[in-house]
């Protein structure tokens, strides 16, 4: 398998992204590696050319670029060559630490969705922060690709989350939850009503229900489907607070005298567990779920480690052939009662 | 001033409520209290009648039930009946504990909407979670009394916030931001980018943009400003955030054996201090804001405390004249320019 890395996307490229790359590289003997950056920038980092190639480019596109625009006018940037290598079959999957949206919009309009999904979803794996529960994370989609969504995008985001949840994270038969306003049946606004009864009646998905955004990290289900716009919203607002959280634990320590600093070492073990938890280094990146082959962008912060982790779920992705069998429910099996397939293309 | 208190609803009615409304009046010598409840179940546990008094009702709404019908069906409930002395001007406020749903559909078919808001928002205030800053809290609304809302909404959103922000929170121009999925001017769907631009073009208002989910608790507007849906995403989702984390450092510190233990029992004053900002007993109720006079929800769980706390705030509401405030500007000021008049009945 070869995976196509844009060198160029993130706070710390490419120098982190190289490190990660020749780590996930030392790590996956099956995998090989198209490098794509600035011969100037990328050459001098490269340590081990084993299965590892510099594709030179000579544009880039920065965080701040209007997505749309940057990859229809940057024909050799990263991003557009990476994405097209994809699509030509050069490479099997994309990876990305840069502008999120260039790496969305590359992945849409030049890798290309799969037949029968009419709008691809950006899926995290998210943790489960119970500690009563042996459940340690699950799939969320939406996260904020589409600000606008109907109710076939979600049913679709339903089984785009079950082929992931089953292939990836090794779960059989994956429990399916709406994000909603509250957890009884009746609740939410005309759309999400209709797509509760739409995955209700759906006997392929194991759907248990509504999730409220206050149990979204409880575990109550595999793979948690929304819209997009209350996805992101949610998601960011569970960022936020963890943060905040952190941030208020830490002045309290800082000003808390020697008392609260002895206090502090004596729990720093509880404090690093409930950091690799709740941090994101430890879930990869954000899978564009719904093309024709793996395209993830992972944290623009990110360092080596992250890189590794995000090349391992691409791995897993490669080598569980999650997309086939996407392909295959969308191309051949049943498709969801409500597909418009004249809008297919559109 | 006189408050109709739903002396039924609530987890811990209808003990707790009384206790705390005992609390607020011995507080407050300018209130006077009409609880409503049932004889057997109130009477006895009034302690001391001076400015209070028992309005003895015979039906309860329970918290499972179906608003709208409940609130149609049970003429003689002790929600039904404070909403009724409201609008009838035999009291100048209404407090529940109880059925969510219930209060609100009473609140806005009972008491009724102040000419010229078309929805009223729920409105809560929240705390500020950053330690370098002295802003304390800030006005949140919609927090879901609407699932589905459309620009001219939270135009008024905004009006209600501010006027709730000035009197209430004394900040004398509240800075009023917009909850967006990005903090750049041109994020949103369609809503929320024409929003945007009529909350700028707004000279009334002190308009500082767009803050995203993650940045909610910083402290960047005094007012921020949402949509019913997203909004209530949001808000439970940082509820749910704040609650998992505390769980997680509870379970490390029960199971973190005696090194945990002393390390908690050093680092206490620190949790007590964060308990105290995420706390959700210190900041009041939930406000319906938009109607005729102060409708006013407090958690289900309240005791005595939260019970107290919510009733000074609808003491704050009536001794500043928020209303009043609100009445003035949408009946006689320029009215936001989107407003539909001929749907003010509707």
């Amino acid at each position: 398998m070869k995976i196509a890395v844009d060198a160029m996307g993130g706070d710390h490229a490419p120098q982190e992204i190289i490190k990660g790359v020749e780590q996930a590289r030392d790590l996956y003997p099956d995998i090989e590696f198209d490098l794509y950056g600035t011969q100037e920038q990328v050459a001098p980092l490269i340590e081990n050319h084993e299965r590892l190639q510099l594709i030179a480019t000579t544009e880039t596109i920065e965080m701040g670029e209007e997505p749309v625009k940057a990859i229809r006018t940057k024909k050799d940037s990263s991003i557009v060559r990476a994405a097209t290598a994809v699509k030509n079959g050069d490479a099997d999957a994309f990876f990305s630490a840069g502008n999120t949206g260039a790496v969305l919009a590359a992945g849409l309009f030049i890798v290309g969705r799969i037949k029968g999904i009419d709008r691809p979803g950006l899926t995290s794996v998210l943790p489960v922060a119970n500690p009563t529960t042996s459940q340690q994370n699950f799939v969320y989609l939406d996260t904020g690709a589409n600000a606008e969504s109907k109710e076939k995008n979600l049913v679709q985001f339903a089984y785009l989350g079950k082929f992931y949840a089953q292939k990836v994270l090794k779960v059989k038969e994956p429990r399916i939850a709406l994000l909603n306003n509250g957890a009884e049946e009746d609740k939410g606004d005309r759309m999400h009503k209709a797509v509760w009864q739409l995955l209700h009646d759906d006997p392929a998905l194991k759907f248990v229900g509504n999730v409220e955004a206050t149990e979204l990290l409880v575990g109550k289900a595999d793979v948690v489907v929304t819209d997009g716009w209350s996805g992101n919203a949610a998601l960011k607002a569970t960022e936020g607070t963890a943060k905040m959280m952190l941030s208020l634990i830490k002045h309290g320590i800082l000003n808390g005298g020697l008392r609260a600093k002895l206090g502090y070492l004596l729990l720093k073990p509880v404090f690093s567990q409930i950091g690799e938890v709740m941090g994101t280094s430890n879930y990869g990146g954000a899978v564009l779920l719904g093309l024709k082959a793996p395209v993830v962008k992972t944290h623009g912060s990110s360092k080596a480690d992250a890189v590794k982790n995000t090349i391992s779920q691409i791995h897993e992705m490669l080598t569980t052939k999650v997309i086939d069998e996407t392909v295959t429910h969308f191309g051949v099996v049943d498709q969801p009662k409500d597909v418009d397939n004249s809008s297919q293309n559109g």
